[in-house]
């Protein structure tokens, strides 16, 4: 199965747009014509609409599923190519983040997963490459340099943040964690600038840049304290939670689990390539139409729609206006991923960061594909932005601004140019946090809005969906027992 | 409400057994005599049973959980006493323990926690007694103490476990997994002995036994890595995973919310006192009888019975040979957990080492009472055991072993004399955990045998046991499925 989501690119083949996705959902829905009503609607088939359709769909809920796009997993999803995973957004898992692995074990998925790194053979150096040239580290050195930097740039309390943040999971912010979400990162540097040496620096705000996909002036100080505390407040806790382990058959393999566990349950219907339109509190519930103008009526509704695209459908009522000034607001991550299947087989351990300069600031050796080869994968950002696909020759570049290598194949997913994601994880700018994450997460009438853009925990990841599709579900089971005994 | 578990003694009331509990259930059945056939027949009601009656009971099954106790929580279950939670059992949660955190993420307890240590007063200091005498520390002297000595006891790889164990969640132990299962902490010490410091050796030896409640030759060296590498392979790590935060209003708060959510569905009935006597398989499911004779039927049976009283029920047929085994060996962790109430505010800040003469060897503050009086939790095991309310005075001495203190009160729960535990959590002997942890998570007949004993992730702890009752609601349900298809 093939989704339109999604480009390669090869020599011999040219640039083309669609890539193979196990998570593509053929045919794209279960509906018969009398199927209008239901229980519960939830739009979007990420893994936080797909995990809060399944446990509705077990605890005996009538359930529609509605997609815009023709495949499950939203922002995290692999192409399988010439028997390869290549993930096209969320990618990493890992023990210590709790949704991720409660269904990872649910799933008895535990023996599934794989390193991105090895360093057993090959140049297994740390490329530093900036406007002035390259230099080549151990990764020890590596990991010394970013350790060193990053505790200057999280030391506010003389432990690392572990007592600023105490509580990462908690919605009501300490004045600790509200003062530094008033802050940017930028900020926060310009406060230890003359503690932090010229590689420090590089590393660090390229590190950043990687979590943001955002500018240092977009990025939340505290955002990036979250994940920090979250990690363990280690950078050693960081690969670990956010680099290291990934699914061997790519993150569709987990989210279709969860499609076909509600499926099984016979209370799902779904319906993909049906963007949702409009959504209408009705007296007994809600009214969903989908851009065709088929409309579907239901008790409650839970929507999954990120933030980024939340104001192109149309709520009647309008959203509240704390909800609608956080969408008016918006995430700032246009993070740039893109993946090459390069003949160089000896840089399979290579990590780097060529920044400033470079179209791609981060990149590193994260697998071998069947073939023997080489796949890198690099991320950019808003700091230095482009489209991959306009400019083929540009993304090769920017690939070579790590070390020369001789590039096969490119597949990656434009996640900025997609009309139902506007952009990638999500990363808030200062303030939208401390201002808002409550009003993101409320409910409207008899719409739950479930998202991980607002989890409490690993907002941004995959983790951060499921808890947002778990609370959702269990928000409507709950509500319409309590209906139920009216 | 109270349980006839547990003891208090004060100084006026002498020796009390039972004491207060939010997880006594009572009127200990909702049984009407017509209600003898189920779904599902889950066998005790800790976290693992808990959470396979109310994921069954969600799922529309009819659900009997039947337990030996007059309580919830199983080796977790807290007494509150004059507005203070004493934990009996299983304490400490963190976010990253997935299952655990998941259900605390699910029921909005998020902001329910505090930390078991505070270090902002007081003597501030790490007491290190031997039969030399005491030394005192600060405590970042005795972070760096443990993490040196640790250090040396795991770094079986050069990188302290991270590649030996690099999958610790997988019921398949590597070659190096299983060569650490065949070997004992005293064998590990054996080999590192001349690279410890004697300082060093205490304190490492004390917290081997604080994790396994054996002695040293019991205490599989694999088991102590496997908690190790799932406290993200530092010291540091297993602090904040293992003893850093808990529930304020204990953990019985906690158990409560799963009880009442299963109950809420209407799909659960339920009897406790009711220890289960025989478990015979027959055509159509499982028959179950309790001591007094009352049978119960059902399709399918969930044993949530710990491994060391799995013996005492009889199972017909018998269990298979390898289980057997299992029963047979047992676990190994005698651990003796002890609170005192005492009037000295200073020693809140106190954490300290008794080892190896004291009867109680790891004891540290763990809150502050209503009434300002410092509440400290004291630990001992297999390697010096004793029967706290045998002999108070003996009790007492063993916590002026760490300190002189003025004892008000004495909080404690005997596992080793609980015939439905015969232990505390589950800690393994060398050999087990590769010879026969498949045998103990193995299927038999329509009996899912499920227990944080065998649990993947992390065994022992309250996660494990919502990790397994997971997975046997899951597969009881799966199995219900597939059969409602023949």
């Amino acid at each position: 199965m093939s989704s339109k989501d999604g480009f390669s690119w090869t020599q011999a083949q040219g640039l083309k747009s669609g890539v193979p996705c196990i998570g593509a959902i053929s045919p794209p829905t279960n509906l018969s014509n009398n199927d209008t009503d239901f229980d519960v609607i939830v739009v979007g088939a990420g893994y936080c609409g797909l995990t809060a359709a399944r446990d509705a769909s077990i605890a005996g809920l009538k359930v529609l599923l509605i997609e815009a796009r023709d495949r499950i997993g939203g922002r995290s999803w692999s192409s399988n190519i010439e028997g390869y995973p290549y993930e096209m957004g969320g990618t990493w898992v890992y023990w210590g983040q709790p949704n991720v692995w409660r269904e990872i074990s649910r799933y008895s998925m535990q023996d599934e997963l794989e390193l991105s790194y090895d360093f057993s053979r090959g140049v297994n150096k740390y490329y530093l490459v900036t406007p002035e040239g390259t230099q080549k580290f151990t990764h020890e050195e590596e990991d010394q340099l970013m350790q060193s930097g990053l505790q200057k740039l999280v030391n506010i309390d003389g432990c690392g943040g572990r007592e600023a943040i105490m509580f990462p999971n908690s919605a009501n912010l300490s004045p600790a964690a509200a003062k530094y979400d008033r802050m940017s990162v930028a900020d926060r540097i310009a406060e230890i600038q003359h503690d932090l040496t010229p590689n420090e620096r590089v590393c660090l705000e390229a590190f950043v840049l990687l979590c943001s996909g955002g500018t240092l002036e977009t990025t939340s100080f505290y955002e990036f304290l979250h994940w920090w505390a979250l990690s363990g407040y280690t950078y050693q806790g960081c690969i670990e939670y956010l680099v290291k382990y990934k699914f061997r058959g790519g993150q569709s393999s987990f989210a279709i689990r969860f499609f076909e566990e509600a499926l099984a349950t016979g209370n799902l219907k779904y319906s993909f390539n049906s963007p949702v339109a409009s959504v209408k509190s009705v007296s007994a519930g809600v009214e969903v139409t989908n851009r065709e103008g088929q409309k579907f009526r239901a008790l409650r509704m839970i929507s999954a729609i990120p933030l980024n695209i939340l104001n192109d459908v149309v709520f009647d009522p309008p959203l509240t206006s704390g909800k609608k000034v956080a969408a008016d607001t918006g995430h700032v991550n246009q993070c740039i991923k893109v993946h090459a299947e390069i003949s160089d087989r000896d840089l399979r351990s290579m990590t780097s960061i060529s920044y400033p300069h470079n179209k791609l600031s981060y990149g590193f050796g994260d697998g071998t594909t069947p073939a023997g080869n080489t796949h890198i994968v690099a991320f950019g950002g808003q700091h230095n932005h482009f489209h991959p696909e306009e400019d083929i020759q540009q993304t090769l570049s920017a690939f070579r601004g790590f070390a020369p290598m001789d590039i096969q194949r490119l597949v990656f997913h434009n996640w900025s140019k997609d009309e139902f994601a506007k952009g990638a994880w999500f990363f808030s700018r200062p303030g939208l946090i401390v201002d808002h994450l409550k009003d993101m997460r409320a409910n409207q009438g008899n719409i739950v809005f479930a998202c991980s853009d607002w989890a409490l925990g690993w907002r941004s990841f995959i983790d951060g969906a499921i808890e947002e599709g778990t609370r959702a579900a269990m928000a409507v089971r709950s509500s319409l027992r309590e209906r139920a005994r009216l």
